[in-house]
């Protein structure tokens, strides 16, 4: 496989390169540094500084004896993208090149305006760049669980059969996103999905829920291969903050009740799925949709796992419930399916309290470098 | 009423202007040509010239006394947007500045993109400067029927309730359309649907489907107040095409089989719906959507009426079916509703053959400026 990685330097951009890399495949990463940047403008940089992407593909090569190829530049740019379509002749396009912070995109007008023309122009052009320059390439696009929000019915894969007045039709499933950047992710489907329709692509929507870890084969062999570790309330995942709390004597911070229910899944998970969708490409002129996570919990039950986990290695955790900076329901139903990619051969790495542990363990190496500052929610939209 | 019009020179723009500020309204018209140069650039001119749109405010003001406040910019810029909102304090804007030429948004990449991030970002604007400055503003919204595209089930007016295993719950219509133009409008009503549940704006949607005409009260009065009347394949709808080619005595084009159900209106219609919204609005926080037409027919019953109406004034009109240049189901079923605007008083004007007999009458006063060469298919999306 010849694999475009848009995104490559990311959270989870930049393990991907690497897992792919390890197994033998031709890799480019390509990104712009945009997630880097808005670390710095809202002081949300990362618990580990990781290299820039060149010098963490030398060290990666240095370490492995694999190679990551590597392009700075602007996914939003079609010239750039048309260029490296056409010389890399990618077989797979694994799409993560957006801006991913709700908070974030919540901020004001600057903010909501950038995640909205970035995610969109980047989404427009790999489809663009697929369909001219490389059509037989397989799109594997990063969305969100977020997309569908909370609805009070049952949670399909992509798409529902509705019955209505006697016929019955299958659409996409209703989408219904609590963030402007969860928005963005149903815009980008609702667009995949009309140029597929159109122009015979091939595409894997992966519907995923919060991703939590720092523990990758790859990332584990050097410090220097670590993923941005995100603690900060602008891209810092709900668990991998809870941990940092908990390394940092902070109470952790469940937002309003806690009964906010959503599926999540390991770092290691990510790897896997996104394997397995390029491993089994859904065939030209198909939008396969998966619901990509492993287990739900609420706020409330990831507090106590954290908890749990805290003690073993002698951390008092304290939890506290804060005002609600999101606008969400703090209680409701949620049941989503996610058969098709356990149905591929996922197998899941649970959140055990060992896994907790370890996370905890590596955190603590880097304790003198939390800034407690960055934890607690600086953008509210529950007005 | 303070009403300010995005896209006030266009088709639907100008004659909104004209008929509001004929009842005594304060009406802002804003415009930055757009379709005046898409127009030059694609070789698809208006069947008359009109004058720009200072000068039509001009002639509007000499001929009838009533004054139309006229701003030159564009929507995408949000400096200009925050200006003309907090200077002017609308109490409604009707948003109508989008690309809305099907075929020139599937003509290649470049037109692509500026149809997506023209529509996007005008709506975003919208949704902002409304915010920002004239947070009690009504906005009435021009979508499309095509969202929908031809499912096979009823379409209901927005919403549908969908139960599933069970349970119940309430979800936009799910939409599918058949262009990148009508994908943006979707994408439009997904942007606005959740700035509505997040901050309480108060929204009509209008689904609008396709018009025809270029009469109204206010233009009837004087040949430079049309409106802009294409017949081209670009922007020409394919009524006011029809009459142009039954005019020119080039046979009607009908695309493949000809089967394809729209929901019609007449431009005096257009008017009337937009007032009775504008009249009504829905209330805070409420996202309203209507079902915008009058009367369905299939694209062989239109040119079996305009046949009718050419044989009124002595013309030999014939029909040709042509390859259909668009993807789309050329038999299917089509249920659309649209009781919303009748209950709120809508009073059809019909296409009965006087009407399309009153406008061959005026094409006729205008028929050597017709250049054929434009009304043939020039963008073809079906491969």
């Amino acid at each position: 496989m010849r694999i475009i990685i848009l995104g490559g330097d990311g959270y989870l951009g930049w393990p991907t390169a690497m897992h792919f890399a390890a197994r033998g495949c031709e890799v480019l990463a390509v990104d712009n540094y945009m997630r880097r940047n808005i670390a710095r403008e809202t002081s949300s940089e990362a618990l580990v500084e990781a290299p820039n992407l060149v010098d963490r593909a030398e060290a990666f090569e240095e370490i492995t004896g694999k190679k990551i190829q590597v392009e700075i530049g602007d996914c939003c740019d079609y010239r750039f993208m048309e260029r490296i379509f056409r010389d890399f002749k990618p077989t797979v396009c694994i799409h993560y090149a957006e801006q991913p912070s709700a908070p974030y995109s919540m901020k004001g007008y600057e903010e909501a305006r950038r995640t909205l023309d970035n995610n969109l122009a980047v989404t427009f052009n790999t489809i663009w760049a697929v369909k001219e320059q490389a059509p037989d390439c397989h799109i594997v696009k990063l969305g969100t669980m977020g997309e569908y929000g909370t609805p009070p019915i049952d949670i399909e894969e992509g798409y529902i059969d509705i019955k209505h007045n006697g016929r019955e039709g299958r659409f996409l499933f209703p989408r219904q996103a609590g963030s402007l950047y969860h928005t963005t992710k149903v815009l980008d489907t609702d667009l995949i999905w009309f140029y597929v329709r159109t122009y015979g692509l091939e595409v894997t929507d992966l519907m995923q829920g919060p991703v939590y870890g720092l523990s990758t084969d790859e990332a584990d062999q050097d410090d220097r291969l670590l993923p941005n570790f995100h603690y900060d309330d602008i891209f810092g995942t709900v668990v991998n903050r809870f941990l940092v709390q908990a390394v940092a004597g902070i109470p952790l911070t469940v937002y309003g009740k806690g009964g906010q229910v959503r599926g999540y899944l390991n770092l290691k998970d990510t790897l896997q799925c996104v394997e397995l969708a390029a491993n089994n490409p859904p065939g030209k002129g198909q939008l396969r949709i998966f619901n990509q996570f492993t287990e739900t919990f609420s706020v409330n039950q990831l507090a106590e796992e954290v908890k749990k986990a805290g003690a073993v290695v002698g951390l008092k955790v304290e939890v506290k419930s804060i005002p609600n900076p999101r606008k969400e329901l703090e209680e409701h139903y949620y049941n989503p399916k996610h058969s098709g990619l356990t149905e591929l051969g996922l197998k899941p790495h649970h959140m055990t309290t060992e896994v907790l542990v370890e996370m905890l363990k590596k955190i603590m190496t880097y304790k003198d470098q939390i800034v407690p500052a960055r934890v607690l929610p600086r953008v509210v939209w529950n007005k």
